[in-house]
């Protein structure tokens, strides 16, 4: 039973306005990609680690994250970023996705995103309960509806899946129509399970982001 | 034209663990209400303040807030609490509606929300976009759909309305049913529009966030 961690770190995440991709913008001195790799290879749970990263810095990628990361040439979007980073990958039973903007996900949610798996489901995504308010609008930003606010769940990342599920989710996929892994799988009428998220696994997207990142970084040193 | 700003804080906030009420909690010193009150006090756009607190604290609030603000004895539930506040606030053309978890919104947003009522808008919510895909599940956690991450925006306060778009959205309302103020505007068939909100007005919900506003207020003082 063996588990592969991919991370797609191929774009460019202009929210954070460095001008340099997100996944390379520096925290606590080194690549936030860096960090997101560190907690996969901490976690006894992910047997070999593949990222995919702008094709113009494999080099680069290969001589930070070192011998035991498999450096790939990310895709055009994130779909084809993972499918490239998989098919590196040999074999695995398991494919884990992470988002290399996590950097401080903790050990113990990717063990229980694994531990589902081992019980049987196909696809596992952590999930935490809704902070705001969640409305849908419409274009000019007027308020279509509120769902109900307790059947909602912000998903996290690493998403799992079995590696013969997420295969088939991306054989019917359109190109670029999913920005989310298990909403392939949804797409293809296989079950997608939640499992407890945690608050540590945020994404950096703001500035904000960055900054509870470093502070937390500083604490733990 | 005159705007009240109303804080409904007598809810419990057992999320934060801290066995007093949320609002209550320190921050920088201070109760996390008080800030969210300078915030009001600072905007230009804001006649009057009333606080809503728990009954068994309104002495403690009264001591702390000041006379600037006009402090009430809240109710069973935030509605109540709102509507509590709202009577003792004279009549005002607009009403925002303030959570006293998040010490930190700009008063550039209030402004933002009082200029979209004076343009003749009658329910004005700020709201950002999501960073993480928002799914919804059913009570045993699977996946039941993803909407559109494009359509969906994470809701901020304070919300604001035209008084009387407010009161005729309270007399309809059941006890206890919403909430969220503007679902309520939505439940009578009104209008409600979105203003751009902001990073730094996020609500506190976790030790995290409390651990966030920690630092950008000692950065900042």
């Amino acid at each position: 039973m063996s588990t592969v961690a991919i991370v797609p770190a191929a774009g460019s995440g202009q929210r954070l306005g460095a001008g340099i991709p997100k996944a390379f913008a520096k925290l606590a001195g080194k690549p936030i990609v860096e960090h997101a790799i560190e907690a996969l290879a901490d976690s006894e749970a992910v047997d070999q680690i593949v990222v995919a990263v702008p094709p113009d810095r494999t080099d680069e990628a290969r001589l930070i994250l070192g011998s035991a990361v498999t450096v790939v040439a990310g895709g055009s979007d994130r779909a084809e970023s993972v499918r490239l980073a998989l098919a590196a990958a040999g074999e695995p039973e398991f494919v884990l996705v992470h988002d290399a903007a996590r950097p401080l996900t903790p050990p113990a949610l990717i063990a229980r995103v694994v531990a589902a798996l081992g019980e049987g489901y196909g696809a596992v995504v952590p999930a935490c309960e809704v902070a705001d308010t969640i409305k849908v609008v419409d274009a000019n930003g007027a308020v279509i509806a509120t769902p109900e606010r307790s059947g909602l769940r912000a998903v996290q990342t690493p998403q799992g899946f079995r590696t013969d599920v997420l295969l088939r989710a991306f054989e019917r996929a359109q190109p670029g129509v999913f920005t989310d892994d298990s909403s392939m799988v949804e797409n293809i009428g296989a079950q997608v399970q939640t499992v407890d998220g945690d608050p540590l696994a945020f994404k950096i997207t703001t500035p904000l982001d960055l900054k509870l990142a470093e502070t937390l970084l500083a604490d733990s040193a």
